[in-house]
């Protein structure tokens, strides 16, 4: 085998996320539609985040308090506690929605899994990824789960250095290029793209990766095994 | 060496963590004082804390999102906009307030590290604990550091296999018997306990630990270094 571990990122790899904030954002706004326009909303509620991010890093709970602060502000302070209560609410039905797998994960993790080291190696809220991973009864095929803070060069170094895993016997899966791909590719190790939205990735993929050492892509991850089996057999 | 590795709990063992937690509810006592005797806040808060525990689990950001329940349901929802965004802005100074270490501590990390390999093994929000260990100054004395969701003996065992640590050659040191103590003699692996408050700890300690395989103790962190010297020689 010419790899120890086959890393999988979590979010919009394995299951959908953004599109759960997406849904959120859209109940918001229809909250605070008696006080703002949607597109006010919005970008009010980006700008928090943003500056918010030093504070409170990715994941829900950060997601909650900013949606809680741009209401207080789009309202100069006239949001009523039942309103904020349903924010907070919004926050709760996200940590505990039912995981919608994609297509064929199931299938590629089971079939992967018996010829290789699994890793799951996702950034973001430590309990809300763990909680997330139990309920999406993908647990089993992962010997190893690593959440991190930040997914960059050094922090996968780190990661490689802890369980002694060269860089080239490493390949991470996922759909993020500034978090799953070119930090992996700059340390030396193999990575494949799946993007998760076509039109999208297709408009933001940088054309030197195309060629780029360590660099592979596949449409959805049901494409991976025989990407891999072609990879082993080079 | 008797030890491959020797780990310490951080908040609490290395940094003052708990009054930080008790300043904060007194302000949010003090905000709420026009609506509600101290008591029935305290007593509120606890309770929303606790039920929270399954959405937010342990740290800052939880902790805010209960105290700004807790204030909605306690006011019956007249809690005006600005006083939840100071309950925000309370969150905010707890997640970048300094970090103020115990006595000895620099001093021991010094010592120790000369002849051991030193682990950070925490509890709590992914986020807070790195941003609280990159501002405590302390990060260059540890090669490893863990941060996990609950720490049981099932994340113990997990730990050890993943860094190759037999339990026999891995020192725990920490203040909570429920986390840092008893899991880890459970896993057949030694441990210091320090107490944090001496009152506190005597009217707590299990009387059976005392003399328990693998477990000792010590008044403050400045004491560790004798002890392990004397551990070495047994």
């Amino acid at each position: 085998m010419k790899f120890d571990v086959i890393a999988f990122d979590a979010d919009d790899t394995l299951w959908q996320n953004e599109t759960l904030f997406a849904a959120t954002k859209d109940k918001f706004k229809a909250l605070l539609n008696p006080y703002c326009s949607p597109e006010t909303i919005q970008e009010q509620l980006d700008h928090t985040e943003i500056r918010n991010l030093r504070y409170f890093g990715y994941g829900i709970k950060g997601f909650t308090l900013s949606m809680i602060e741009t209401a207080i502000q789009l309202t100069d302070g006239h949001i009523r506690g039942s309103e904020i209560q349903k924010l907070i609410e919004f926050g709760k039905a996200m940590l505990t929605t039912p995981i919608k797998l994609f297509d064929h994960v199931e299938q590629v993790l089971t079939n992967l899994a018996r010829s290789y080291t699994l890793m799951l190696v996702t950034k973001g809220d430590l309990f809300d990824q763990e909680s997330k991973l139990a309920r999406s009864g993908l647990s089993r095929y992962f010997t190893y789960v690593e959440i991190l803070s930040e997914k960059d060069a050094t922090s996968y170094r780190t990661l490689l250095q802890t369980y002694h895993i060269p860089p080239e016997r490493f390949l991470m899966v996922g759909n993020s290029l500034r978090s799953d791909i070119l930090p992996v590719i700059e340390i030396g190790a193999r990575t494949v793209y799946i993007p998760y939205d076509i039109t999208w990735s297709h408009e933001n993929i940088f054309p030197e990766n195309q060629g780029a050492k360590g660099y592979y892509e596949c449409c959805h991850i049901g494409e991976v095994p025989e990407l891999l089996h072609t990879l082993e057999q080079c």
